[in-house]
């Protein structure tokens, strides 16, 4: 009784102090790098931002404005921020936007993932040096860090080193197409078997075969080099040598992972791209990449790179034992001692405690009442004070 | 071109920042008070939520989920809570809970009032005594001074008092639901005429006329008290008097002003309701009361009292002045001195400034983009430092 909508859930008080304590860490780190943070609305056109996002359309939730306009509740915060960067603020760039908002994905099952789930994140726009990569990938560790998470990595890989390895290899974008897919759903074990089974030369089977074992230290983008032969291909693993460099000196490369594999999206990242993930949870826990093609979708062609963290699942990383609840305390008072209440609980708000004041008639069951409180002090009846329990 | 929704909004960085600041305020009284925060999920079913709340049906965003139920933006944060309350936190009354959350109403036409607005707010769910109006009233006067707004008065009426009046005068329901909606929309000259061509004596005329000049201070309590006859009514007025000594031994009967004309919602309201004005804007800004019935469409019946702040107008009428931006500083690096640039704007981060690090290869129109900034220390070329600007 009393249900929600699928993937709809309520944030009790402790979950809510919580996420908030994490998420001011994350924006104190965001916010010291000099990004600033904006908001867009929940709702969008489909037209504008649905159809401009990344997102499977099955994903969106959909509904229509009195002219007939499909709307959209916004599934990620990467399209809105390009809109707005695009018609508002493309004068004055690079730009740093930040962004802490809940995005909105409908699920198709029970059981499933969230439906609505809050993402914090930065986009840099305007800026097409490699610089601004390293820039948000060493913010994006410093925010996990500053959060308290401890043990992380960061695989980053390429996606013009995958597209030019693929196609010089079988030729075309559709079949290029099937490799990525499988990449991009990391079944590996499908690759293998759809490489098998290619018409190539064992040689360039060997090769695409190769690829899967791109992964690991710097070490890889040597042999990422060797691997591919176009030039698109080598001008990629070189990119990410000069960025490995540049990561060094922000001194992150120990939470640095190359990976040759990764496909974060079928079509959508154009360049660096990267995923992160916890040590002690299955899932990624947070993404981003390069997009130097969304902006232009919009009218204002820019080059654009940045990162977004899923709240829950850094909090799931951080696990319960990372929150210290604040408690609470309780003047229960009788009413002809409002004043002495109202004295006694402003003194203690002003040392920052967070002071309950009850009139007592107002509760019916006492003993459950006050064991909420870390502290109960009794002021009841004309007498005289009674003695804090 | 990339226009949005109507109503909906965009918030860019400084009024981002300047909601923020003021949010943290309030929510720092709010705290201190005991109350604690939750949040509820942005898609509600219409059956559960959407009729249960006191948002006219053409105000809502509905939509239909895969089964063909239908969904709603949550129109406010009242009956979300009262769900989540008697769901799942009613075995340990009463309740202090508060609420930071967008609410979404569908406005019909161009240049309306906003589709999407914060509002901050609490319910003090399960005492129905009138230590608890007094406490919210308290509380929220004492959020609205600690935010720094300098002029603004509270008034506080009884629906009951108005309902006993008009029951007593003319005789149903029907006839005093024609009064009440005068009052409901402020239309005291539509009220004035509708009274002068009832069927009534005149003195029962003058009696309804009276009630027009019932807002003031506390005096009006006891006039209050002569025009109504009715034990109902003379209740209400009581009920007042008391609140009023409450509010006196809490020292904000400054901010108050007696209205007894004051009908908040067609029903919605049952006891004590409330609204604040600004000296300097036209609109409340905030409004609440007694809700006794709500908890039972929930099945689980239970006093209630709450307030709710519309943050963007508490923004109007604090002013821009009141805002004091944060200033960002520069650091134009070249690719080459990187490890010199991130040294400078660590110490600097680190003594809690805002620091941007661009590499100079990536701005295209450095004098624009620096003008942005307080500051800019330039840290360009192989040859030694360059001086600060």
């Amino acid at each position: 009784m009393f249900e929600k909508p699928l993937g709809m859930r309520d944030t009790l008080p402790n979950l809510f102090e919580y996420k908030k304590s994490v998420r001011e860490q994350v924006a104190s780190e965001i916010s010291s790098w000099g990004y600033q943070y904006m908001a867009t609305p929940t709702l969008e056109y489909y037209e504008t931002v649905g159809s401009a996002s990344s997102i499977l359309d099955q994903q969106l939730f959909k509904l229509l404005d009195k002219d007939g306009h499909t709307l959209v509740l916004r599934p990620d915060m990467t399209a809105p921020i390009a809109r707005v960067a695009a018609s508002k603020l493309h004068k004055n760039i690079p730009l740093r936007l930040a962004y802490e908002a809940n995005v909105y994905r409908a699920q198709q099952r029970e059981g499933g993932r969230p439906a609505e789930f809050e993402q914090i994140g930065v986009e840099l726009i305007g800026d097409p040096s490699l610089s601004s990569d390293a820039e948000v990938i060493s913010l994006m560790i410093g925010a996990l860090k500053r959060a308290g998470l401890a043990s992380f990595k960061v695989a980053i890989g390429h996606i013009g080193y995958v597209n030019a390895l693929f196609l010089e290899i079988v030729g075309n974008e559709e079949r290029a197409n099937v490799l990525r897919r499988f990449l991009y759903e990391k079944d590996y074990v499908g690759y293998r078997n759809h490489v098998r089974k290619l018409g190539l030369s064992s040689i360039d089977k060997e090769r695409l075969l190769q690829l899967l074992n791109l992964r690991g230290g710097e070490m890889k983008i040597v042999e990422a080099m060797d691997l591919v032969e176009s030039e698109e291909g080598k001008k990629a693993a070189s990119e990410l040598q000069r960025l490995w460099s540049m990561l060094d000196a922000y001194g992150v490369t120990e939470e640095i992972k190359i990976d040759f594999n990764l496909v974060s999206h079928m079509s959508y990242y154009t360049g660096i791209l990267f995923e992160v993930y916890a040590e002690n949870v299955g899932f990624q826990i947070g993404n981003g990449g390069r997009y130097d093609q969304l902006l232009a979708k919009f009218d204002t062609p820019m080059a654009a790179t940045g990162f977004g963290i899923q709240l829950d699942r850094l909090l799931e990383a951080l696990g319960k034992d990372a929150f210290q609840q604040k408690e609470r305390a309780c003047i229960l008072y009788s009413q002809e001692r409002l004043t002495e209440a109202l004295a006694l609980a402003t003194e203690k708000r002003q040392r920052g405690e967070m002071i309950v004041m009850q009139e007592v008639s107002g509760v019916d069951d006492i003993d459950t009442f006050t064991k909420a409180f870390e502290d109960v002090s009794y002021l009841i009846g004309r007498n005289g004070k009674e003695d804090q329990s």
